[in-house]
């Protein structure tokens, strides 16, 4: 009646990361059956007891389970971003072949080093800033980190604000949320007309995105969320002198910071929000989405 | 038919003040039949255009309508606070003496000294903080400038944080607003069952001022509004070690911040926000009000 369960139990490499991290650690951590092995880790000022520290070149590829690596995954030559470390790491794409076949390596985002690395050693590469629920969570963060360069970098508070919010994505449908629930005179611009009925609905005011240049004089703080160019002279050219625009896109932004400039325009590109103002709570987004899938 | 006018030109005196009183004297030159007089402003940057600059002693008191002292008022001994001049300001109580009985004297907050000066000369003294507009229209600002700290001073978000805000006065009842608004979990602290009742409708948590203490463990970040000695060593022993607390009330506020500090429990007296974050919209409140009056 009674069966042997052979519980097998699963190794887990962390290799570099930020504060997020931590937190992201301090998760994994609770979980049964897991070996946890931290490499890039030596700087950090609490230790984690009962994990193992390792240095790259200690660690057995083709013993892993599963490899996370930092959100920002590798640069195009293999190189591991590291906060706690001062050490190199590098991960060859001779490194990823000896991996199991089963393995998963979870990133944050990806380029074309890691995914032909991942590819042509045949193991899963998961993005997890591509995917939606982690994208829809770190927008809260974000949004967070949005009102506090808003309520920093103007001397007028938010509500009663004009803000135009650029984008009607995860992360501008959040965005316009919080600054609505504040008090702000909140305007969108999208360019889907499905989008422009939803901000509507919402009791925001919706405007086509080749019609921005027509409304921004009437904008005090101006947030974009697309990664294009669609923040341009046009509608810099029209902006008050007392505003603000807040490019919340990844680098290098969709604005024309050169003509915001000229034009005396504070134009700030923001660096990962999450990451700033909240690292335990984006790193237990991190954990929760992590935890789901191993 | 034809009457002949005799238009009063009123003659308004600010003496001393901060970057709020920037924009309270850009809102009074857009005012008919007004001559503005400075003191105390003669190392702004940008000078304003087409107003007297004086030293206190060149002013004649008996010709004033309308003087603006600073938020701050006066200290014990007449002492102006300045922050756009290097001289020195003072107002004894002869000064007062010299004032029309029909001159408006405005302060932010009034003390014994000032309040006998004024009494004493059988002027009007209008100490607008203590008016219920100016501190509902000022709790926004206070507010934002709370989410801010909020914020800087954790790692997590303010969303589904655990916030207790304790009092339910003009600001509490604005702090409360603006954290739900975001998605925290807010409870709120205040001893008049009206409040209580007031705070369920709202569908916040509400807590008596005396079981405060039972509350606390449960709480990230806990917001005092009361000036009095309500954050006691009861309800901070209880706090979690992440939480922070934040309080609002005037100095010297309402934590026992020693025992805060024993404990390792982050607690922060904040300065007068409205001033800090939102100069403008600050200044555009006092002038507001002023405006009705005068």
């Amino acid at each position: 009646m009674w069966r042997v369960l052979t519980v097998m139990n699963q190794l887990i490499a962390v290799i570099g990361g930020d504060a997020r991290y931590l937190e992201l650690i301090r998760q994994l951590q609770l979980l049964p059956n897991k070996t946890i092995i931290l490499v890039g880790f030596d700087k950090i000022e609490q230790g984690f007891t009962g994990l193992t520290q390792m240095d790259i070149h200690e660690l057995d590829a083709s013993s892993l389970d599963v490899v996370i690596l930092p959100i920002t995954g590798t640069d195009g030559h293999g190189n591991v971003e590291t906060v706690f470390t001062d050490q190199t790491i590098v991960l060859p794409k001779q490194w990823f072949q000896q991996l199991k076949k089963s393995a998963l390596i979870f990133t944050g985002i990806t380029n074309e080093y890691l995914t032909t690395a991942t590819k042509e050693a045949n193991v899963t590469l998961i993005p997890l800033l591509d995917r939606d629920d982690v994208a829809i969570y770190n927008s809260i963060p974000t949004a967070e980190g949005t009102l506090l360069m808003a309520i920093e970098h103007t001397d007028y508070t938010i509500h009663s604000s004009r803000v135009i919010v650029v984008g009607f994505g995860r992360v501008g449908d959040t965005v316009a949320n919080k600054f609505s629930a504040l008090g702000a005179k909140v305007s969108v611009s999208a360019s889907h007309i499905k989008d422009l009925a939803r901000i509507t609905e919402r009791g925001l005011t919706a405007i086509p995105l080749n019609q921005l240049h027509e409304y921004t004089k009437n904008c005090d703080i101006l947030i974009n969320t697309i990664p294009a160019p669609v923040i341009k002279r046009n509608s810099i050219q029209q902006l008050p002198s007392h505003s603000i625009i807040i490019d919340l896109a990844s680098k290098p932004g969709g604005t024309d910071f050169a003509f915001a400039k000229q034009r005396g325009i504070k134009a700030i590109l923001s660096k990962s929000l999450p990451g700033v103002v909240a690292p335990k709570t984006a790193g237990k987004i991190l954990a929760d989405v992590i935890k789901q899938l191993i």
